[in-house]
């Protein structure tokens, strides 16, 4: 595996990983109001285009990142709709 | 320009302009409890290594996506130690 994609792993781990806390601080606190609705429209709608990109390119560190990233962006804005 | 050098043009302003409502929003309120700090803390550190993985893979909408919304997301994060 190449330097980049590595680095590209990585990158991807971290943003993906950063969605964990905010997912269990908002099942916890059932508080999202501080949340933007917008923003989480508009970046689940992103992360989607760029999982397609992905595939396009076949750039696995970029299909992994924002496949799981999706789905928990998906249940944060669930959890938002819900506690709002 | 490619098709895919589209899609993913298309894919970073998304993802990067999803942060222009919530830093607004954040601004306005003066709030970001609901905000995880880890999360915000991951997340720019890890836009931070896409921003590399993009720049050695000369892929222009990684590069400028990522450049913006590391700027946007730091900015999210000062205002949350700011008012937290």
């Amino acid at each position: 595996m190449s330097f980049i994609t590595l680095l590209g792993l990585l990158a991807g781990t971290l943003t993906t990983i950063s969605f964990v806390p905010q997912l269990l601080k908002t099942w916890r606190t059932k508080s999202a109001k501080d949340m933007s609705l917008p923003m989480l429209i508009y970046f689940c709608l992103g992360v989607f285009l760029w999982l397609v990109y992905g595939i396009l390119l076949q750039a696995l560190p970029i299909i992994v990142a924002n496949g799981i990233t999706l789905v928990l962006a998906l249940i944060i804005l669930g959890l938002k709709l819900r506690y709002d």
